[in-house]
């Protein structure tokens, strides 16, 4: 596939009338070709009005018509992998083997979505047949299933440039429920973003479906993105990214005449809890596991583990072992120069905190777009006093809390913000004894996990990856996970309609065979 | 149950350090003794710390337990039922067989929601069991459910004193899905609240629950709600009310540090569409049917049929029945002064617009609270130039838009804003090639009726009484039926926690019972 530098928009290029804009290639500074010519706001009524259009015809389309869709997608990007996995290396400093492993989640993403709406119970049909004799009124037949908002606009992550970006998980959930997209393209890959673009475009026009199904825009600045946000056209945003990038969206979304949901997966620190009894069996090999967690893909996922807890007399030797084992890890290249400066700022400026001890800082060389671990020490008194030390590091950084007992530490976990996950370790009475523990991570996280490390993000049905803000915009969904598409569906009831004039799915037939809630109770069969 | 004029606070009463406020008849002027001591800003602090430590406890009650708390609310309701229907009807001007049926429907309501946590399986439970051989990573063991979001603020509806009130629909299913709640009460019927409010509170005591799980309060003005809404400890708000109320708790709620849920329900005209075939046999008995259907409770329903469309050449004939019908119907009391100002206010709004005739209008004595329907007609072209006509008029007033063919009418329903209802009225061939409107009618309203009339609300299932901005604040809910539980909960996951750890819902030996999706199977049983 060629790469063009431009938007893809109606089924070709979009005007590209904005300034040039070239990705980096962060592992040697080379700028990258083609430039990217971006939209400007002019292009933001006829994006969103293709979509509208496109919406009237795509949200009728069958759970069938939208599996191939999905899975026509996948199969575009298999067939362009070697291109994009090039691309991907350039653009992003990401090792080839996360960059297949990445490509091959992106895909088996779109696959499950493909099952699960040609399998269709998803839309969770109810259905409660009519008691014409019913005393004192008729009771009438009432049916109701989910059906999708409309246009959605999805900004993508530069963190994961395939399985959170142009058709990453917020994409693919959103087509699955019969919402077309329009994607902002994330400047710091574009090229990839292009080729995935291209597999997806590619893919609508072989599948017959509107033009306006999918459009990919490319953006310097944040007016176009903001204005498509704003747009009454559009029903709902997808995000991946920092908070305050979040929470502007978050702004636009509820100042608007109609407000519109945002699901905005932010940031996220991620504790991890040590128990004493696990500590003084196993310490030396936790502090190894946790610093792989802590190291992985140089610390860049949103499920980094940022945040120990564990107790003072324990904390030297853990400290000291996850440093050993975090400094033998090189510093790597960070996905851009931009994400890597922060990187540097941040941790000095977590390094400049008092009560703050450093145990351990890797550093990249000066000039570098590379970077290694940082590993902090400090008490639950100086946590609970500094905000500033609940801030995200993104980056391969944690901040271990020492607190002097148990007790302490699950004080310290009250105060916690929202956070996308929430870990434990301990020995089999430790956990069995953490009740109130756990009862208040449930509260704090998405995701509540015992003896392993939060990275490593299973894309299943019973996955949340969410959690209470700040971590997300909306703690009452997940953005991976066959979960994830009830964000882009909202119910309707049909009243005493003819069984002719009913979707599918809520026919008494049940021709789609697909499992219901038929007068209370759960059936896959007829309706008699 | 004696009236004490003061708010239910923590197991007792309220500080009542604000202003005395008195309801009246509306039926008599009469000022309602007792008079009621608000609350003001100070309490709010307690207020919301007393419902978040009650939600510790609460959040960890089982279904069983919390069906025992909604079925003794329900019966000490109905054990209270004279106090309250006496009280009711002398509030809110609504004739005795309307207040029994409000409480019937109220009880109904709270036993339903019991039923639906005693047998357990709303909260969606999902199980994939690990796969530990798996490559080139192992599979985790993961688990999710639904768990309540915390404190609710709810905001009691004028116009149904019990069904969307003190133990109306939004705090039943709050507390169903093991949220504490605080209710604000409206000043038309505060004895009514009280009463209603007497009757949690008890029953939260003889459950045995903290004092926290409910709180009732009296405020003239917004100030202390306000402050609810904006309180930290706060994570969801019900209310039904107008456009302009909801909207500013939206606007509260979007704007705090952390922002929080609002299911508003807040106005709708309900358009009932009229095809020709069917007007041409049954016209008549059509235009009795619908006037019944205006004038049902003074036309005071969320789901009035404040619009109709129909054909040029059809519309006299339908106008004048539906008036003739509309004008046997006596002007009745409306609920409060405030109500029926508005209700002519907005009246003589719709009747001065250019391009809308009166058909009729019954008027009720001057200085009284007692009003009668309105009859007016339109065109498809000035009612689409003039969005004043689209602004709802809370009472039995409708509006006629009449186009010179079915195709214009369709044209004209795509301009209609959200709504909680859209109805159809057509003969079976009508209603067979209507697949276009539906497919419009759709995207505008919760819930199509055909052959019907939207007053009515069904308690079940499949009801969804929700619908697009500006009929609701969020499209994706229903505040009606037992999927409205939903609003109140977020999904948690577990992940390789030992089975005695997680919740009963999600151990293998499904102790419960409940359905679950495990493996991406829909079963009721336990796991091997």
């Amino acid at each position: 596939m060629k790469l063009n530098g431009i938007s893809l928009i109606g089924g070709g290029q979009g005007q590209g009338e904005g300034p040039v804009v070239h990705a980096e290639n962060p592992a040697t500074g080379e700028q990258l070709e083609p430039g990217y010519r971006c939209e400007t706001i002019d292009s933001v009524e006829s994006i969103a009005r293709l979509a509208a259009d496109a919406f009237e015809i795509y949200r009728q389309t069958s759970g069938a018509d939208k599996a191939a869709l999905l899975r026509k997608i996948a199969d575009n990007i298999d067939a362009a992998e070697e291109e994009i996995v090039a691309r991907m290396q350039a653009e992003s400093g990401l090792p080839e083997g996360r960059c297949r492993g990445e490509k091959g989640r992106t895909v088996g993403q779109l696959r499950m979505f493909a099952e699960l709406v040609e399998e269709g119970s998803w839309v969770d049909a109810r259905i409660e047949t009519a008691m014409p004799d019913r005393a004192p009124l008729p009771k009438p037949d009432l049916r109701s299933m989910a059906r999708p908002l409309g246009p959605v606009v999805v900004f993508c992550a530069s963190n994961f440039p395939l399985a959170f970006s142009v058709a990453g998980g917020d994409v693919a959930s959103a087509l699955a429920a019969g919402c077309p997209v329009i994607v902002k393209a994330h400047l710091g890959h574009p090229g990839t973003a292009e080729l995935v673009g291209q597999a997806v475009q590619a893919a609508v026009t072989e599948c017959g479906l509107p033009d306006g199904t999918f459009a990919l825009v490319y953006e310097e600045g944040i007016e176009v993105g903001s204005a498509l946000v704003a747009h009454r056209e559009v029903k709902a945003v997808g995000f991946t990214g920092s908070r305050q990038g979040g929470r502007a969206l978050m702004d636009i979304a509820a100042a608007r005449k109609e407000p519109i949901p945002v699901y905005a997966e932010m940031s996220a620190i991620n504790p991890v809890f040590f128990l004493p009894e696990i500590m003084k069996s196993k310490g030396e090999a936790l502090a190894e596991a946790f610093a792989g967690s802590l190291t992985l893909g140089v610390g860049q996922f949103c499920t980094n583990p940022g945040l120990v807890f564990c107790l003072k007399d324990q904390v030297e030797d853990f400290a000291q072992a996850v440093s050993k084992a975090a400094a033998a890890v090189e510093p790597a290249t960070m996905l851009n120069s931009r994400i890597c400066q922060n990187y540097r700022e941040n941790r000095e400026r977590l390094e400049s905190l008092p009560g703050v001890s450093k145990v351990l800082k890797v550093e990249g060389p000066e000039g570098s777009c590379n970077e290694g671990a940082g590993v902090y020490v400090t008490s639950v008194e100086d946590y609970l006093e500094n905000p500033l030390m609940w801030e995200e590091v993104f980056g391969p950084t944690t901040l271990i809390v020492a607190g002097s007992t148990v007790k302490e530490l699950r004080d310290a976990a009250q105060a916690l913000e929202g956070q996308l996950t929430a870990t434990v370790h301990g020995t089999d009475e430790e956990i069995a004894a953490s009740a109130d523990l756990f009862s208040i991570l449930e509260r704090k996280a998405g995701r509540l996990i015992v003896n392993g490390f939060p990275t490593g993000v299973e894309v299943c049905h019973s996955m949340v990856h969410g959690g209470p803000y700040p971590a997300t915009s909306d703690g009452r969904t997940t953005s991976v996970g066959s979960m994830a598409i009830g964000r882009f569906a909202r119910p309707v009831s049909w009243q005493s309609f003819p069984d002719a004039s009913l979707p599918d799915e809520l026919k008494n037939a049940n021709p789609l065979g697909i499992w219901r809630m038929v007068n209370g109770e759960r059936v896959q069969g007829t309706i008699a």
